[in-house]
């Protein structure tokens, strides 16, 4: 059997990425993977992960929370706003759940649909079912254009620069204003409705951002595990990978050290023939490992893993990007112990560990290094923005962290994208646009982040007024807190969807009193 | 002589108003010049009207005021700054003067340019260039996109709708804040300047809208006489020739009353080649009247210079549309007392008020009933803008106002405009974006507007929240308080002056004590 070429590697900058050094590879797999991992990662697997959620949710057991019904709906939207020779339209699918809405007076709980399926986003915001009965609010989620059914040329939407023209988050929010006044202006009994922004990841950005720029259209927004700050230098770039190796640190003595070593310990292994050979070997590697080159896309594979892990460090056993046992990253560090290990004995410990991640289930006959997540779809349309507008910067140094060295490369980034999408990224105009950590007169925007999470470090982690209110969940993986409600969720996350709750029963009330 | 067709009128929209009925093209014109009327109109005049207002202001001859000297510069700008396909830059001029500017400590005031070449805003903002002396200020006027020399695709910009399909103000907007971004970031000693957004007319609207959406590159916006409630419904459409209407009953007993006798009038004579001759005769037209056509161009002028009048309507001698006397309409309605008058006594009387106006200098020869103010320049670009985004509706009753009655008929509107531009009018795009009446979120806004103004109809003219503060100047004509000060100014103006610089000092003392 003959190994996949680099460039069949899942998403990111795709075929390009062959001409790139390895830890060029790494980091802009990083870069451009990131969120999308999080989005696309998810989509794969959340239809399976709702049952699975919901069937291991006591509360839903008990019959408490609804099962997610919904209506789908679709709304015809401009395909360029910001212009007018283009008179097109499309038709963006959003899903409605009116059930526990108290009409004419309820608030809306709105969605801001991110980079995937918004059935997904839907099924697996479990978060927001269970408020709705509480706030007796109508939810609404509307997916993102470019994603899911919502193609504003059809399958032809990704064929070329020009038609990805419209995908941007400034046409994505201008698309949720649009929709959320036809909504109130068309649905019996919502012309008085305060409307709620609620997501999370970029659909959490997207939330902040709405309420940013649309203040008079959503009267607060909940930002769950939204990096707004990952753009230029705002944050340090090596921030997300330092999260990312406390966790590892955390979970065990020698777990970050031990795969601190494993990358020198591969690269003296794959410099020679045997050396590769033992390597597939030792991976159980589905195509074997023939030169340099492939040993440093397994390393890029193992990094992502390592971020992945990181992401889904969840309490309870959870089939999120892959089914997984509950804090996982304990049982990875099981084998993880000794960093002083030779490499062969080091390299076994990092293989089992990685098969927790891999091969939970102990299904898999070998493991795939041109994927991190049980699928990938989708994963074009965050690799174009990441090329655009969503130039999240990473770094790492390899002593404040677990992974390999690398820096920041503004220009081969760059080169790299107009390869691969013929557009050049404005790492500058997201924070031009959005205010970068200027925010401070917006008003009513609960950012949560957890301190497990990687994209906590590009996140909003402290007070910044009355109304721009940080909360943080010591024990929390990314939005653990829009999840359904688990018996195994710890007091901090707990503690935060009950402060959520409180914020959006004030903005609720002003409004109201404003009205 | 042959006359000239119906469509050598100026502006608006050109050729295709010769299908049109009599009343729709009047609304049309109104509607489509109304604020282009002003902007470009002005543009024509300032030139000569800045030499006169700086000679003719007592603090300038005093040498209190500094004269409008200024560097002319450029910036890079994106042609599309929200799309990536395009990755053309145009050059973005604007004008800085920093003479009385304190490094590192004293603020910045930014003139949000608008539908015209900026260096006639820059030198008719009086208002400006006397605070700057207060407030220790750095000025910059920076131009509109598509007008002056700003002009993305140089000569071409205005060639099609694929041309035309970078001006919008989200394009104008982002090219604000992205140069204000770079000042601060590359004028030494600006990096903590508060920048205050100031603008009349259509650049008032701009000042405001900045302030709204991009609250951290400005920390206040004075907005002067700027209509942003002029669309959908959200003021009476009828409101804005009451106001005209209200200037002239004022100003003369049968003043209105003998206005709105005239049209029918006008009808009555133009029903046969007899009275057309009179007509051409009377009002001294460089081009004869030979059809009913010709009467209904003659009628949209004289409605087009009613509310010219209205705009102008300032207590000193200035030349702003036309060089006039100081309170013009006061002069305009000593010819017009009796509105029972036979026809052609009355019209008569028209002639003679509107001579103040054409030909207050007496060096007229005849009078062009093609256009309305001394020069013409740049039109284009805001019909442009009033068939895309720029929807303001505008209707007359003929009862509560003197003009014909005309209602709003969008879908004709809309028909016109994709015969002139081929493009469609989205007439609640603007309330989306900007919120429409929903801005009480918002801050640091003065909205000032003239009483005497018609734009005060679609203007702010109550307080909506502590820091979002109407001032009106109960005898201002269009934004009065913008321009030079001087000894004839009555005190309402000066109180709006006083109070605007109260709030501007305001607003940086609180920057200041944040920052």
């Amino acid at each position: 059997m003959l190994p996949e070429p680099p460039s069949a590697l899942s998403g990111g900058l795709g075929a390009s990425r062959a001409d790139m050094a390895g830890p060029w590879r790494r980091r802009l797999l990083s870069a451009l993977l990131g969120l999308a991992l999080w989005g696309f990662a998810a989509s794969a697997g959340v239809q399976k992960s709702i049952r699975l959620s919901v069937q291991s949710n006591p509360s839903v057991a008990q019959g408490n929370v609804p099962a997610p019904v919904y209506q789908t709906r679709y709304f015809s939207q401009q395909v360029d706003h910001f212009g007018f020779d283009m008179d097109l339209t499309f038709k963006q699918r959003y899903l409605v759940s009116d059930t526990h809405w108290s009409k004419n007076d309820g608030p809306i709980l709105f969605y801001t649909g991110n980079e995937g399926d918004i059935t997904w986003f839907c099924n697996n915001t479990g978060f927001m079912w269970e408020v709705a009965v509480e706030l007796k609010a109508m939810l609404v989620f509307a997916e993102h254009r470019y994603y899911g059914e919502s193609l504003p040329f059809g399958d032809q939407s990704y064929r070329d620069s020009k038609h990805l023209n419209y995908l941007t988050s400034e046409q994505a929010l201008a698309d949720f204003a649009v929709l959320i006044r036809y909504i109130k202006e068309n649905v019996p009994g919502a012309w008085k409705s305060p409307v709620i922004a609620i997501g999370g990841s970029y659909g959490g950005m997207l939330a902040a951002w709405l309420r940013m720029k649309y203040p008079d259209v959503v009267v607060g927004a909940l930002a769950a595990s939204a990096p707004i700050w990952q753009f230029e230098d705002l944050v340090p770039c090596n921030m997300f990978y330092r999260v990312v190796t406390n966790d590892f640190r955390k979970s065990g003595s020698g777990c970050s050290e031990s795969i601190r070593k494993s990358w020198e310990a591969i690269n003296r292994l794959s410099s020679t023939d045997e050396g590769l050979s033992w390597l597939s070997t030792a991976f159980h590697l589905c195509s074997l490992l023939k030169t340099k080159e492939d040993a440093g896309t397994l390393k890029t594979w193992l990094s992502e893993t390592w971020v992945n892990l990181a992401m889904v460090d969840y309490p309870y056993a959870a089939f999120f990007l892959e089914p997984l046992p509950a804090w996982p990253i304990l049982s990875v560090c099981k084998f993880l112990q000794d960093p002083k290990l030779p490499d062969k004995e080091l390299l076994n410990g990092i293989f089992k560990a990685i098969n927790i991640y891999y091969n939970y289930t102990g299904d898999a006959q070998c493991l795939n290094i041109s994927q991190t997540t049980t699928g990938n779809l989708g994963d074009q349309g965050w690799s174009y923005q990441a090329c655009t507008e969503m130039v999240m910067p990473m770094c790492a140094d390899g002593v404040n962290d677990m992974f390999e060295p690398q820096t920041w490369d503004f220009e081969l980034y760059s080169d790299e994208c107009f390869k691969q999408w013929k557009v050049k990224p404005r790492p500058t105009w997201i924070t031009s646009i959005y205010g970068g950590k200027n925010i401070s007169c917006h008003s009513n925007i609960v950012f949560s982040n957890g301190f497990l999470d990687p994209w906590s470090s590009g996140g909003v982690n402290y007070n910044i007024s009355d109304t721009l209110v940080a909360i943080t969940i010591s024990e929390g993986a990314h939005h653990l807190d829009l999840r359904f409600s688990d018996t195994h969720d710890p007091p901090s996350v707990q503690r935060a969807r009950n402060l959520e709750v409180y914020y959006m029963k004030q903005w609720i009330r002003k409004y109201r009193s404003n009205n």
